[in-house]
């Protein structure tokens, strides 16, 4: 579906007045065209932010999430999805960098140190108190090693057989266990890539495939179907990530089959999160560090995780996604779900060398970050030479490119 | 949960070489701040359009729509949601106003004139095949007065008795039927201008409330069920937009009491309408003509809505939505419903001296548009004067705020 991605990102900084000069980093992932949108929608967010004081922001957070989410005429280019709520997650993901920062911890610390009050202020329970209400989500309980982590470099689209059993050899003898798929485009191809990897792997390790949306509902289950004779514990984004009725019609025609529907990369708001939870749609609840509303709007959806036992396995990639969730499922393994059973979180070994601090896998985990923040900062090189038009990358590109 | 509109539009004009000079010109309503971002996405989008024959286009409208909504990067900023799917109906607004004035005639009318296949064909008919195929769609059997209007500008919140008398009164005076009052700020309030209201217009006319999604769940059933003495047709917009759940939860424990759910005008793509109906969430569906994917993705709602015996009642007011929504309703009623039992156009007498081609009311009915063209085209002058930031209203008002 997304043919042509030129991983880029809108990219927010927060400057303080503080004598330590302190700076709150945000990042929303972004495909290429149409960052300047996000960025245009950030600058028409600005007035939200700028002047105001960080104690007042974190100190009322849930009314400050609202302000941003429902202003009152930006409201109506969403409300909460698209263009504004990515612009959304930016700033919010920025804010709670620098909180993080000026409490000197890494930001799943910050939380996991957190009593439940403070938490649960963080979180806007507007059109989710039909399954979680304050009080409620106060009394989940709140448990240290590294996280689980599955890979997605190894099995594009498209791939020959000599790609695929060399990337899949280097990833088993790198001690990966847990293998996802592209499939969707072409049944055939689908069916050769699948019989390859899981021969090479065997019938032990993780296999997941994904759709990235392709299928219409009826669709969907034919190929699924078709693919089930390679065990997928997972198919991920079968269809329109708008069509919970959808997702729950293919839950229930693939559970036979020992196959669950994974989603939740491109679900636009804590409310479509709750009705594939109502509609029990999914088996495994991907939820994504800069679509929704930053770790305000996840908090609430790792929750009503909890409260339906559907296990939390985060969208990564992109541009700074692994870097950020992975304080969030750590977060989620320690303080609210404390299993990890069927969980597992996604990582694409792309791009950690802009960041400022890394993510540090080690035997195929996550492990836990100890510098103080959300990990959304970039290297000061990084941002000069490929910011868009002006870094010295774009200045070559657009060169070449004769404008 | 719009405090503070400042009625808006992002408004496209496409330029042809052709040489009568022929323009089509597409808008989206918006509240203010933010037109500026679908500005913006508007810009991104039209390198799809630029330089393009018009008859390429609708010669494959649905692989053009395709286009624009599957952007392989822009996708990632909606997908068919928010800002870029606001930017997509402006655009093809302009298209359809092109199409209809090349072909000399009111939108309606091109529509009506269409040959079934030629219909289907503008269709994308991705993520709804499970409830309308195209064979189905074409299937659908394709009848001339004016089509009945309600108001919307005399029940606002908070206006005190005087006000609500006059404007009741002069309403009735002018043939008007049916009513529709906001509610939801404040229980009493509603109670005392409902009470007021129906006791002016008398049991036999039609009352509708509308919430504009301020409340919960819970909250929407409890609150609604105080104002049923005053016997409402609907409800509209009682809870998020995006939960087809809860307006399901609601529309079954609002029914004992006669008070049927509406919803849609904020409703981001056919994908939400669909599973709408298959819930059966709602009892009356209001289409939006610029939040939707213009005419295209219209005409997949108003067949699915025929299928699953749905009234449609269109959302109107804005920036000239009565302009545009009248082809479409015009159109379901002559070729698609060929009812009008239950079903009425919203009308709100407001800002149709800035249009060229303003809607014409008649006895509380729109009276079909003559013109070519989907109304869409806006005066030379207000365009000049109104835009924004260096239109002379503009330059007065930022004079006055020292900008």
């Amino acid at each position: 579906m997304h043919t042509d991605p030129d991983y880029s990102a809108a990219y927010v900084v927060l400057e303080t007045d503080v004598e330590d000069g302190l700076k709150g980093y945000g990042i929303t992932f972004t495909l290429g065209r149409g960052t300047e949108v996000v960025v245009c929608a950030v600058n028409a967010l600005a007035p939200h932010v700028l002047n105001k004081d960080l104690g007042d922001i974190v100190g009322d957070f849930r009314g400050f999430y609202r302000q941003l989410t429902s202003d009152g005429q930006l409201r109506w280019i969403g409300p909460e999805k698209g263009v504004v709520h990515l612009a959304t997650a930016a700033v919010l993901n920025a804010v709670w960098d620098l909180w993080a920062k000026q409490e000197g911890k890494p930001l799943w610390k910050l939380l996991v140190d957190m009593d439940p009050q403070t938490l649960v202020s963080c979180i806007d329970f507007r059109y989710i108190t039909d399954v979680l209400t304050e009080e409620e989500a106060c009394e989940e309980q709140m448990l240290a090693h590294g996280y689980p982590a599955y890979t997605t470099s190894c099995a594009w689209l498209g791939y020959p057989d000599a790609t695929l059993k060399q990337l899949c050899s280097e990833a088993l003898k790198d001690g990966w266990t847990r293998f996802k798929v592209k499939v969707g485009a072409d049944l055939q191809d689908d069916i050769r890539r699948c019989r390859l990897i899981r021969n090479m792997i065997g019938p032990e390790k993780t296999l997941m495939m994904d759709a990235n949306q392709r299928w219409d509902v009826p669709e969907a289950v034919e190929w699924m179907t078709k693919l089930a004779e390679f065990k997928p514990l997972w198919i991920e984004e079968p269809t329109s990530p708008d069509d919970i009725l959808g997702h729950a019609a293919i839950s229930k025609a693939l559970a036979p089959l020992g196959i669950g529907v994974a989603t939740g990369e491109q679900c636009h708001n804590r409310v479509i999160f709750k009705q594939l939870l109502q509609a029990k749609a999914l088996k495994f609840l991907q939820i994504d560090s800069c679509r929704l509303g930053s770790v305000n709007e996840n908090l609430s959806v790792l929750l009503m995780a909890k409260k339906f036992d559907i296990p939390v396995c985060p969208h990564a990639g992109g541009v700074g996604l692994c870097e950020l969730v992975q304080h969030l499922i750590i977060f989620d393994f320690i303080s609210v779900s404390a299993s990890l059973q069927d969980r597992m979180c996604e990582y694409v070994d792309h791009l950690h060398e802009h960041f400022k601090y890394p993510v540090l896998i080690r035997e195929a985990s996550y492990m836990p970050p100890k510098d103080a923040g959300y990990s959304t900062e970039m290297k000061e090189d990084s941002v000069k030479r490929h910011r868009y038009p002006d870094g010295e990358v774009w200045k070559k590109l657009l060169t070449a490119q004769g404008n």
